[in-house]
């Protein structure tokens, strides 16, 4: 996606230590022009992909949940966000374990059993792709459910972590609209997906 | 908003203690059709309050993005998410304190001073209005960035709870879509806002 290539090019910037600071568009402030083509630029790649029948996204809170509405509009299904702490609304739930990033230590994440089954076909849409553990979190839920996984999306893929490799193994097809391969004090190295 | 209280009646419930399950369409799962139409109506009732010079949405996260977002997609300005705990992007921020709905105890709302400035005219759209004090929380840290805030909205408002009269001092109009005045094992009595 040039314009997400563009925009992280313009407006992301380097913290240190593999973190990336693009809080001004994608998990903080988000521009609706832009979220949305996040969402028809998925839909087109896995067109090209050849990802049929897709009837529900999944994705997990907090930063998860616009790219994978916007993606939801365009294929008009329904989306889900994964929990990280129980609501009291959750009944029977599947869950799945994922280290956390912001506290350490690991996340569950949670999904109601009443709204994910085995008649489902699914995609997974996140923000990040990085070490991809988060993910392959999700892709487990969503196995526990019965639901079919087709495809797993992600806005931006950070290469040198290897997320990616850990998903392989899945055997879908895994889409990224714009790939990070390194990121230091020299300046962020960014390609279209 | 007609749609919604159809919605509630027909697939919201009632848990005990107050609580009301809406996580079929509104902090879990979502309609995106439904969940657009939120945005709609907000801008529709807002324009009729004569509510003019948007140029900002406000909400926290987890259950507000999705309203926010659709609202900021009708007005077609950026919408910020209040952050509960600070991720390591986050510099400089306002922050005001809010009881916690999940953990009880006391949360913190954050948004990064870069986003918001005296120069800003701001909705605060969220999903629920309860007792007031996580919108008034977001009023108050509108308020310490110098922003104008010009009104409120949020998509469910349980009036037995008078959130409306303690945000009545903040002299701005307050937009609910739909109005639940109770809620027992009689049932959900709910009318359009």
């Amino acid at each position: 996606m040039t314009e997400l290539v563009e925009k992280i090019r313009k407006d992301g910037s380097y913290l240190g230590n593999g973190i990336l600071k693009v809080d001004s568009f994608l998990n903080h402030r988000l521009e609706p022009k832009l979220t949305l083509s996040f969402g028809k630029h998925f839909k087109a790649m896995f067109d090209e992909l050849a990802v049929k029948g897709v009837n529900k996204i999944i994705t997990a809170e907090t930063s998860g949940i616009a790219p994978a509405l916007a993606t939801a509009i365009c294929y008009d299904v329904a989306v889900i966000y994964a929990r990280k702490k129980k609501p009291v609304t959750m009944l029977e739930h599947y869950s799945a374990k994922a280290p956390s990033h912001t506290k350490g230590g690991i996340t569950k994440l949670m999904v109601s059993k009443e709204f994910l089954s085995k008649d489902d076909k699914v995609l997974i849409i996140d923000d990040f792709l990085a070490t991809g553990k988060t993910l392959l979190a999700l892709a487990n839920l969503v196995k526990e459910s019965g639901a079919e996984l087709l495809g797993i999306g992600c806005v931006i893929e950070k290469s040198f972590e290897h997320g990616r490799e850990k998903l392989a193994k899945l055997g879908i097809p895994i889409a990224s609209l714009a790939i990070i391969d390194s990121l230091d004090k020299n300046g962020i190295s960014v390609r279209k997906g």
